[in-house]
């Protein structure tokens, strides 16, 4: 054995026994938490098997440079794992070896957001904490994600903020469809992808606060040999209010503005009008919702670029939404209002199991985390035939937007 | 203006003025019944714009001999509409004169089948009836239907039985997948198509009692000379039960073999495989429910065998599930059995909106009567993250049966 394969594995050893002491102490904590509120102890089950540490040797050795971890790198723990909800997908000293490369920064990044965005929900909650379940891919050399639920609260019927982040080889149906949204990738070579994304979806109680999605992700792939390599990324949020605040949709949209102009003057009203485009139900000719930002293949002459306006997004997501939740979250409500509230999440649902582009790539995944992509399902949705609201009614007011969308800023 | 002209226009006045009087009788009635149950209130509005009559003259000009009824012909109504819950889509002296043809015989089943099952349904209930929505295809020539819903009552949470008559140009797009599913359809031929079918699904209150779905279909279609014939007919019969009672599904399956062995001894085994087939969740690894029946482009020498196996299929529904009806509507229900039955209204609402190919299809026909199609929704569903039954548990035993189907009889 080579001096530097057995510095790899005893620091991989350390790193696994400071995993296990750290998974120990959060499934003490998650299990009293679980003792305080009962509605979650039998989810609890679900995290104890996705805690087993994953065999990060594949991932290491598919990292540029990832052999070449030098003693002094391994000393500097720069990266402060204990703020995120679980564990980094990929191991530490990988991420630690590679801190320049987009994939490191991407990881850190959502790791970052899910848990500043778990935490801001958490506080507009009474007590009830998210649910983290850290699980792996079939094969978990493929890599894994981090599930963060918070289901039946005061505030939040189904709050669901979930990462991926996925190494694996890329099959010859996906690489028909890269070739198709037209990235060059010769017949004649196998290509791995690498995926990391954060996506969420937040479905209040209070019909007078609005559902919020958002998912941003970074796609990397190369061929075997290191060539032909490609990476673009994706990404959006988008709001579906239940009723028409007009002073909501405009902080929400002034938000997102505010990023997008801060990297392109022609951004937001671009990608303002792709997710018009993207959510909508064409059988029933209406939206979602009142829309936000929708964009993919994002590409510039230097990642860091697109990366700057991805971070800018991703970090508007609080800032466009929760002061939304502090205004409605305890807003007067009857009970035909929230018969309104879940028709409108049987549209969600309609969208997202007939349309929605991610859910449909995950149903066509071998064994793909249904329970992860399903996720943005809400906790109760409703179908009554032929229901129309009454002409000038809020309801209405709200119909005739999903039905020709406005400019909000 | 010829005669023979002139007693088509006089005639159809006639039906007309009739239907009127019919339709004005009903609408008082149905409006009585309304103001004893306020919550179908805001439904009975859609009734109206639907009961125009459609204007049949296409229609009949289609029908082989349908310019030729004598007035021998017109003096005598054989056929009762009265029975039926509303006029039907055809125009009556069109059926009249063309009672041996299978479109007329497949329109009138299913009328009375419509009207059989929708009564036996309304005895279960506490007062409350089925509305009655007689509609119109976006191009009346093209057909229309009559859907019957029954929302939020004491027995049903949603029943819907509902039927379509359409008679339509074939387009490319369907003109190519029927070619896909071996029918020879010359290239340079345009095709017209006839379909009638009975489409139902029952979402009854109590979870102790199943979910029903049944639908029973003929399919013609000819070339503009009246050359290239081709006709067919499908359907099927399948119960979603939410706790498993196995004398309940030998029941349902005893009396669906009894109608397939009537007709041919090969029918049950190889339609209920094709049913347990069908209704597979591919991403879940489960069934819809416990199976039934299911066969398509069922053809033979002479359309009436045909026709008298369907016949006897459709007349087998209320046999086959009334009794369940009966034995568990007043069943005590916990919370968490009401809980689960929801969760399982989720997996239906995920199996029609993801697979069900004529959910897909009616998505992907213009001006589709999308509110007949989603019908089949339930009026609740719920989506938990992670829910699994505890093993062994009723909830449990159930999902077994959808992973593994069983031979009942």
């Amino acid at each position: 054995m080579d001096a530097q394969y057995f510095l790899l594995l005893f620091n991989q050893r350390c790193i696994m026994a400071s995993q296990l002491f750290r998974v120990a102490l959060r499934r003490t904590i998650t299990t009293v938490a679980a003792i305080k509120t009962p509605s979650t102890i039998k989810a609890v089950r679900y995290v104890g098997p996705s805690l087993v540490v994953s065999g990060g040797v594949f991932l290491y050795s598919f990292w540029p440079g990832g052999g070449h971890v030098s003693a002094a790198q391994k000393e500097t723990t720069t990266i402060d794992t204990a703020q995120f909800m679980a564990a980094p997908i990929t191991q530490l000293d990988t991420l630690e070896a590679n801190q320049d490369d987009t994939k490191t920064k991407m990881e850190l990044l959502i790791l970052r957001i899910q848990t500043e965005f778990c935490r801001a929900l958490e506080r507009e909650e009474v007590g009830q904490k998210f649910l983290v379940d850290r699980w792996q891919r079939h094969n978990p050399k493929e890599g894994g994600g981090i599930t963060c639920v918070l289901q039946d609260g005061a505030t939040f019927e189904k709050a669901g903020v979930n990462i991926t982040v996925m190494f694996a080889p890329l099959s010859k149906q996906l690489q028909a469809s890269m070739r198709a949204r037209g990235k060059t990738l010769p017949e004649d070579k196998q290509f791995t992808f690498f995926a990391a994304g954060i996506s969420s979806v937040i479905h209040p109680r209070n019909p007078h606060v609005p559902t919020i999605h958002f998912n941003y992700r970074y796609f990397e792939m190369q061929d075997q040999d290191g060539n032909n390599k490609h990476w673009w990324f994706g990404g959006g949020t988008d709001l579906t209010p239940y009723y028409l605040v007009e002073d909501d949709v405009k902080l929400f949209h002034g938000t997102l503005k505010g990023a997008c102009d801060r990297h392109n003057p022609t951004y937001y009203s671009r990608f303002k009008k792709w997710c018009d485009d993207y959510f909508f139900i064409k059988y029933r000719g209406e939206r979602r919702g009142v829309g936000g930002i929708f964009f993919d293949d994002l590409e510039a002459d230097k990642p860091e670029d697109v990366f700057g306006f991805v971070k800018d997004c991703a970090e508007a997501v609080i800032p466009s939404y929760l002061p939304l939740v502090k205004r409605h979250k305890l807003d007067v409500v009857s009970e035909d209002q929230r018969r309104w509230q879940l028709l409108r999440r049987g549209r969600y649902v309609e969208f997202n199991l007939v349309y929605d582009r991610g859910t449909k790539f995950g149903f066509a995944t071998p064994n793909a985390r249904i329970e992860s992509i399903l996720m943005s399902l809400p906790l109760h949705a409703r179908w009554e035939y032929m229901h129309q609201p009454e002409p000038g009614s809020p309801e209405y007011k709200i119909t005739e937007v999903l039905k020709n969308p406005k400019d909000w800023v």
